[in-house]
């Protein structure tokens, strides 16, 4: 069962990138599914971000989701000092509307992956989602969470087909 | 253990993918671990999109790593008929040098994620190892493999840290 | 004759794209031409998408338009689906400001076409107009409505050639 | 049926263009659809670009293909002149790889639409495809063609799914 | 001297140009150098650009100054059908920000030159400037009002080189 | 009449720019315009670059043609100092396919403008031909060069209208 | 110690500009590290810009920090005229949202290097503290001024790694 | 004098970004600046890069030039570690030009600057001479052998001002 146990980690590189990360949170709410959340700076705590990924086997993570703008090292950073996977969620810019972001997460080398979604709010629900599916292989009670809200999504789109009717 | 069961599937578009594709394949062979491989069309072969994604779970994959281009909808279309973690390798193109295929595959809608990897060749190497690094988290010879390898890969850069010698 | 049979259908993939694909209901209506309007989504009703395709010839659909944003699916899924001809209009971003819904849309593989419109609200108008102008190949009606509207769009810019003048 | 009579017109801005727009004709060759061919320049044949907008409903020609690069006017142009149906195929450039072609000819402004295909060889192939799609709404022998190239397409696909086979 | 026959036409698009183009015609006054000001759309009224363009020679005008957004026609349409100087002022579009406009106008084939200015009111501004300095050539007059604005405008950077004080 | 006075001036800014600007002498040389021809880099020698400018109208110059690439300063610098038209041509570069060059020629700020071509060779043909149009206002021996010019150009287009002649 | 001589000089090519880099004058007034602010036009007051350069070493200064937005000249021509290190601010512009600006200062050709930092405010704080760090090397009181900024602003991310806690 | 002492270091995340970052070195030779070569990988070798970083002030290096390419964390990391300049490379990149890496290198959060120079060798050579530029504020042969370096350049421009001899 999806144990009270955080097996999901949510990472951010400032206290801003909360207001998009939050819906990550917020969609592993609704799965009922535990999680941490933490602010840790690449270029402003490094050895932070070191310890921490040190760690991260160990405290019981399993997928750690991190959000980044600019030149978005976190994930990146996270991914090399880990084997547990690491999804990035390119923050928003208001220079280069995350396009920086993107690619500064995307654009990996061979070696150390990130599983990149997409640019800013979306890009964080899509992260916890995917997170919860990569759990649900070895959990059914999250199988389960998943297949309901997919279902209930596909039924809300069903029932109001017609875009005239609020 | 890795069994000789095969939990990834390595999908794509069309058989010029294959020559991008095949370093996933590649990759998994040097951390033995055994995948299927399949060109599907979510353009010219959609039917048969939707049935492999339908019996995905019970055929036992685990992962499925989907490379495509220009338009590149298998990775999305896929993600939208499973819940199995799909993961998408962008293919270059020649006139949008792959930009095109990053877009369609990392800009996903809310609600159904796919986990983009870098551009070409590089993106299939990595597709491979976030794959094998999801099933690590359940499976301890993957999670050896992996960080024997990674070890490996450091180990090669510290032993040339000289640029000039050969 | 423009009949009262809806040879237009207009479809999207989300509520929030009937604020831009209004625009193509709006335009067949000053030219008095009948459309179906329905929300599809490729992401979270795939089954449907397909069904609507199959059904759509049966239907009497001889024009597809199709509305989506990002990673926009649902022409090329529909192209794929069917012979009509079907033309998409990508939905403006927050994040890309359209430029990955046009890549997504423009893309298409070699076999599957889309006719691409412009990203927005000119888009939308302009794949009313041109599945108009697509009818009309076999519809006097049609094609003398185009020409009186394309004749009073013409006469108000030249009977507004001062910008000075409100 | 598709008779002898042209009723395609395949139209490029230059010499050098025809290397893309070949492919096109090649297509419509495949389909047994007759077709003229003509290169006509926006900028150096502006007169005669006006006089054969004039003159194609009359000589027959129920959709337009036309191709050009950088600039691309001539696809816009011919909209602007005619109310049959033009679909335009960006011209891959050398400086911008054909992201100027696509912007010329898919930004067109409010009342005159371009259909617009993909950059390049594949948008000229699915330029016919979709002229082709247009012609077949009344026409069962041009379905029925597309029909058969569309299943053997698919066939071809299916015949040949494991990327490792030559 | 700059007489008060017309030597300068400002054309634009549509209605809406005008918030950019007045730029020009504001910088036109502060010269005193008079100027036509018409809205010309290539794609709305096609064969009144021919006609305008066609007349343009025999009415004075030395150089014209054309202002269009999107898949912006006006100005290299108007170059191909007269040896008058064209400068093109891209206007700032929503989705792609003007950039659109600046290929379409820029990016025009080897025979039919646009001087191409920078997108927006910017632009408007400095065609008017080029627009005069081409006149200046052969004018002393607008020479010498050039000749003041120039040190007049360094004057007031000079007076005011602390950013601090307002 | 267009005199052995050489009216016009095609400076670069390194010796690498000359196989792209080549291209416009080469065609004032068709036209039997004489023509200034001199390397001048903004950042190597921009002392020179000054008492260039600061020379240009005693020299008799009446049209600066200037291409550069990278950030193509030299367009920009030579506008600020004189009042004389200059022409930018952006140089295609390695990286940046010479994006970089056009934004640095064209996005010049209110008040110093530079009336941009296309990318490349395609764009130092045409900074020639609208330098002989400005030159033609007042020269009608070059009106007529042009004239002539374009009617050959035209003529050859209208006389290889089928793309399969060679 | 960081004597009350000015050894940083703040340029920007407008008042407008303040507004940006102004945070870069914030940051040095925050290390105690005096300055020198002024405007200088590259394209408006181009003779000053020389001289300014040319004065730069006898004034004292070791680091400028140049602003400049669009065709962003200021930079590059200051490193053109002087041995003294510039650091360059791309100023975000409304249509193309600074990558003008960045392209224009970045893509500095061989021999004269710009160093150059982010788009907008955030380029001007990191130009600040860049030029603090090259003092520094010189100078301990800068040294332990960074250090303890650095620290604090470590410090500052630790004691807030919640980000649910306002 | 410029000692022996190796006060630059130019380290690259990979043996192929040699070939780029060989250029930094050569120009160093050229001004006799010794120097410092080493592959630190971000990514693969992290650990070796923190212990870089915190040695680096004391090993004696005054700047470090960093190379890397695609989301390119190298320079970024180090200027995270140390108060050492650091100036980063943005390596060209098959698929994006380099335009991943100069984002991911520019575009640093505030607090934490990297100098960026241009895209690929020309970036790499004016690295290596900004390296010189700094070190010169505090040493006079430096100073010298920059001055006669750029004076021979610039003699070489203006020795070979005409295009058109070899």
């Amino acid at each position: 069962m999806s144990s009270s146990i955080e097996h999901i980690a949510i990472v951010m590189g400032s206290k801003s990138d909360w207001s998009t990360m939050r819906y990550a949170a917020d969609m592993l709410d609704i799965l009922f599914i535990p999680y941490h959340v933490e602010i840790i700076s690449a270029h402003r705590t490094p050895d932070k971000l070191f310890y921490f990924a040190e760690q991260a086997k160990h405290r019981g993570f399993k997928v750690i989701i991190a959000g980044a703008g600019g030149a978005a090292h976190l994930p990146g950073m996270l991914a090399a000092k880990t084997l547990i996977p690491v999804l990035g969620v390119p923050i928003h810019t208001s220079a280069l509307s995350g396009l920086d972001s993107l690619y500064s997460i995307v654009q990996m080398p061979k070696g150390i992956p990130v599983g990149t979604l997409a640019i800013g709010q979306t890009g964080a629900i899509n992260a916890a989602l995917l997170a919860a599916q990569i759990l649900a292989i070895n959990d059914d009670k999250i199988h389960i969470a998943l297949t309901q809200w997919r279902q209930q999504q596909t039924n809300e789109v069903l029932a109001n087909s017609n875009p005239r009717i609020d």
